[in-house]
């Protein structure tokens, strides 16, 4: 699929700007299109929210930082959503308890696509008239919806792994297009000083950066993330029962959660937003934890790639190419196609990189609630890099910093490997 | 209203049975006529179900022990279904882990409604020639419908009470028709040996028999359940802050839970199926836990009648009588409307009685799955007595024994005070 | 061993209850005669204490409720002790928390001694001038400092259970005198009414009375409690493994806590306070929950008795005979001896019965702190009867009424069947 | 003081290696030379260990790593102390769980003295015979069991802090030297390329290498650690109710354990190993967790500090100067004394960083048990540079990496502040 650089560069700023803020808007009601209003308004855990949750969130966003903070005379739709809506914005006041979510089956989902529609319409009518810095606000709205649709795709997969039916969201598959696997080849890595971070021009999210040196030693990267295929060999030889692999917490995990395998397995089946399929030897392996990946490198005599090291690598590929999300149906990472430089860098499979997420030099956030976007976040987490397949394309940057804490893998999460030399 | 007795005994006891049999079926879905989908799927807490599991779980009774153990050639509707809906029966096999309910949004309520309507359709086609034995479990099936009725109605109740929105199921609210405040007296009760538990004829559960004599020491019961005013006062005096009231265990439930008052009540409101609502001094307390019945009890001066104080006066009067569920509509406990005798002693609130609920001299669980029933819940709990507003006009007897842990109090619960005399 | 009454009988009143108090006294000292200053201050589980707290706490109660209360100018010996060594008195003031009294390094051992010493010299000063009010509270404290010595004995048998080492309290061991195991037998008991409860005269606790009118049906007691060999077959047909066999709370908890045996069992052998012993099939199993006593009875096809047909068949018995604590010593229960007749009525084991502990009819608790000696913990528990080899000698009577969570069993806990006739 | 790196210079290294041997092992017994048996077998939380512990442990490590595994014929003291006496080495096989350290009564702190007395003679009589690689071992437990000196030290503060009566290890206390509170400067650090990590010669921890270049940016230091008072006008401007201050992780801690001042403060009294003392205001704070390092930061407009800013600054000074452990004797942080640069850059209190611990590029865990020392906690947890008041003299260095998860606070913590330029 072509990017969309070449058709930004051609068009007004701010026509671009309400096209993606269409396109978005719309993507996230595709995405729920085929979910009954139960499917929509379940929570399977407190790190997951409901669907319908997300589509109110989001627009709650839009409605508070632009609506309400920049257009004269906007009233709220109802002056009771941002109590239930706010995620976790400390300066927006208090909020409905996070693991509570999946009880507010009211607004139904109904209601919240007309609350959807109001946002829409005012903030369309509001754009034209709006200040630049309103408009920075309706660039990271977007991006945050991004974001949103993302989790939205993963949390309604881990709803659905839930019930014994294994209902599907979409019953059509990913086929495999690959003939051929792709062996995994070790590619070298510059090494010495590199930039990395966002310098700009264009969106980024604060914890990207400053743009800053670093360095980096010689290593090298493989050529394309672990396979499903190598990991069953890993399942085979122990890798889950031998301690020695494992960090402390790792092992503890292990134990305590009895992990014998990635999420969504169950022998050689998995589960995906199509339902139960058969695990493709060649595809990425996914739905992997941080104590996973770095276990499985630990077995391979490899190590995790640092996020510098990811990103200097990343800088010469598209971010926009890969598979990621363009539409509504089935999402689950394929193989890699080829095997004579890096693979799918970008979309698949978030990759797991060895860096906890912490503050570039220089980080200030920024003041008021959008600065509690990122920063605060800022412990006990590690870097995922590269986006998968359950991104929106466009969404990503070589600089694009994700982040989770070792145990989670809701998220398509996978690993590359890394090695020094 | 009029009671049903006249009715049964003028009719043939099969078009009885299938009379009532319809009649509960369609209670059950008048009940959720005005839920959507979500509102019927979502849990609110371990000890809750769904609606629509209600729904559910009652269909599957019928299925499995009339239709697919009596009628030849009965296919199960969905083989799948009986793994997710049966609630607790060890010898029908595994089963969904209960505190997940609520993540069963497949199938949806109007799927559930479809397989009622299959059930429903096959049972009332079997009904004629089913052997003597089926139609008892029919009739058991009829009853432990009634007593999932009611818990529909609480477990929607404590659900919605989570919604900061606090919708109501019914808009149209209980008038109070009561002119003139029932003060409490004191009523004797007989003493001496009283014959209690259910001898026949008629439908009773098991924990109901055998038919025994009880020794009851000179006693006598209040005229009536304890209002909220009354319950106002001990408030006001500082009741739920004073150990000395209080059961050890009910003292560390109510430091480790923050308790200060009834469950829904928030300082002169109170949250109702329909809505909040201003709450009535002079309709009987609801929503008390045992704990909060006996420390009210020790406030009072008086203790809490044993079941046979409470059994030996019930049988006097009409079960069929007072304020219990006739249809799909409004439902809170009314003041009681005269003093000259004892009120309400069917109908409005269960009342704590202080006995444990254990067996009855000579009680034997049935064999197979139904013995399960009752007999295996009888270590923790305390016997209810008198069914409320919410429980089925027709499901309840002077014998009828309920049962609930210490400290719950989602359902209709209240309290009658007794006295040594 | 005869019994005391013989002599009590003889000696003035006064006399008898300072030699009473001493000897009470000093055999909690020689139980702890072999303990480390870390043995006697270490907590194993929040359900048990420190040996040294029950020797603190015991000298508490005199300190408090006598020399305190009654003995004019009395200064405490530590005003920093009350804290520390009140148990669960709310009327006394707020108190160090139960889970943490392993964490009480000091005061020391010898520093508790101490105390002891003094509160016994100025309590056997104080005696001949006490009134009679009083001396009542010298005689509860007695009883009171009874009943924890057989806490310290099973507290400290948890706390040397959970070492590797298995550690012995006293390295010699009871030594079977039965040649001949005794079969199980049915006897008869009687039925109609039967006065239960403590009508005097002489010491019981409150919650003994008033004495009653019980009305028994016809029934049989086992001519003994069950033994280990019996228990073997139960395991042996799968008893832990059969869901119908239980209760449902029961069942929840062999699942959660992964309980297969009685406590203490390891295999062929079984922990004791010295150390650890083969298992002797004759002798009475002990260390059995409420739980595991139930679901034995169902599995023989009989039943628990209730509390009341056992006081009735016990008031035959001498309840100062049997195998009960004279000393400091090896503790465990041994065979019955004979078959004629119940056996082992007294002492042995504590006999689980059918009976929640709850208020008999009229019963009132003693105002002030004494008052919540028993009555604010009758809700949630199980009566025991008949007291264990680890109760003191002088301790027990036929209406003696012990009471644990169905759950609990690190006391000596066995059971005796019961049936219907 | 003086160093020892004079004399360690002018002796022969076997002679040399004995000299610490000893004088390790001895300060090791002095530090619990005032404890009673319980003092030392108790454990107040899971972090935390026995004294009695710490010492068994300390000559488990030199009777396995040594004694077992280089000297032939060597015999086990007691081969059931390895399962109660290993810590994490998965390699070494199972062990006691270390929640229930504190049940361990047996066997006694005599009989551990015991056991360290046999294995430090069988030691120095195998010393001149040992392989160079069993030196380098030996080496490894001279710096383990100065680790576990300090760590006897917090456990022990945290377990006297939790009795009411505020025991003191040591009576006398620390008296203040410092005339003039020294007012807190910024000293600018260098910036660009430095070297960092352990590059020998001389002992390490592994996780101190390999030695790297690190890019820094251009920064300054705070002269000394944060002090009391100014953690008091913190606390005074609402620090711990500002949710903006706080990282994500810390807000969640600071409101489910209601934190309100650093550890073991109470009003203007703080716990100390000589009981309860006024705060010194000019004294660093401590007991303080990561989260409240970086909240106090964000407070202050500054940040915390890398650990390779802080090692940059800190080689040039004197690793063995300052406040740190030389003998058994009250341990508390004192004031800094002068203003002129860097102040108690070691000793004092450990320094929180804002570095996650992370593997340095090219760290490769050793093969066996004795590489699981470090590498496997290299998750979850941030670094802390200094050492402290606490530390064994000569156990510290530049390169020296701490490290503790971010709530975690009952060692001698502090903060350094930094900034950017």
């Amino acid at each position: 699929m072509a990017s969309r650089t070449d058709a930004q560069n051609r068009t007004d700023p701010l026509e671009e700007l309400t096209r993606r803020f269409v396109a978005t808007r719309r993507l996230s009601l595709d995405l729920v299109a085929t979910l009954s209003d139960a499917d929509a308004s379940a929570q399977s855990m407190p790190d997951a929210s409901p669907a319908k949750w997300h589509l109110a969130h989001t627009s709650w966003f839009f409605e508070t930082f632009i609506l309400r903070d920049h257009v004269p005379g906007y009233a709220l739709f109802d002056t009771r959503y941002p109590f239930l809506f706010n995620s976790y914005y400390e300066a927006e006041g208090p909020r409905h308890a996070r693991p509570h979510r999946g009880l507010l089956t009211r607004p139904s989902l109904d209601e919240v696509r007309i609350w959807r529609a109001h946002v829409d319409a005012a903030l369309q009518t509001a754009l034209p008239d709006l200040p630049a810095s309103a408009l920075t606000l309706v660039d990271l709205g977007i991006h945050h919806e991004q974001q949103h649709q993302e989790l939205l795709l993963t949390d309604l997969k881990h709803l659905f792994a839930q019930n014994p039916l294994g209902p599907a969201v979409w019953e059509t598959r990913i086929a495999s297009e690959v003939a051929q696997f792709s062996a995994m080849k070790w590619i070298k890595g510059a090494d010495g000083v590199a930039k990395v971070g966002h310098g700009g021009p264009g969106f980024a999210f604060d914890c990207e950066g400053p743009r800053h040196d670093a360095l980096l030693t010689p290593h090298a990267l493989a050529s394309r993330p672990v396979s499903n295929g190598e990991w069953q060999e890993f399942i085979a030889d122990g890798g889950y029962h031998t301690p020695s692999l494992w960090l402390s917490d790792g092992w503890a995990w292990v134990r305590a959660e009895d992990i014998e395998a990635p999420a969504y397995w169950d022998g050689d089946r998995q589960f995906t937003l199509s339902g139960w399929q058969d695990i493709d030897p060649a595809a990425p392996v996914t739905h992997i934890s941080f104590f996973e990946a770095d276990a499985f490198a630990s077995w391979a005599g490899a190590r995790l790639p640092t996020e510098q090291e990811w990103e200097a690598a990343a800088a010469a590929f598209d971010p926009h190419g890969g598979q990621q999300l363009d539409e509504a149906g089935p999402v689950q990472p394929a193989p890699a196609a080829t095997d004579t430089d890096l693979q799918q860098m970008f979309g698949s499979v978030w990759e797991w990189t060895g860096s906890a997420y912490r503050p570039y030099p220089g980080f200030r956030a920024a003041p008021g609630a959008v600065g509690e976007y990122n920063g605060k976040f800022m412990s006990g987490q590690f870097v995922l890099r590269g986006g998968s397949c359950a991104t929106p394309r466009g969404h990503l940057r070589a600089s694009y910093r994700n982040f989770f804490y070792p145990h989670q893998r809701w998220q398509f999460t996978g690993v590359r490997l890394a090695k020094d030399l």
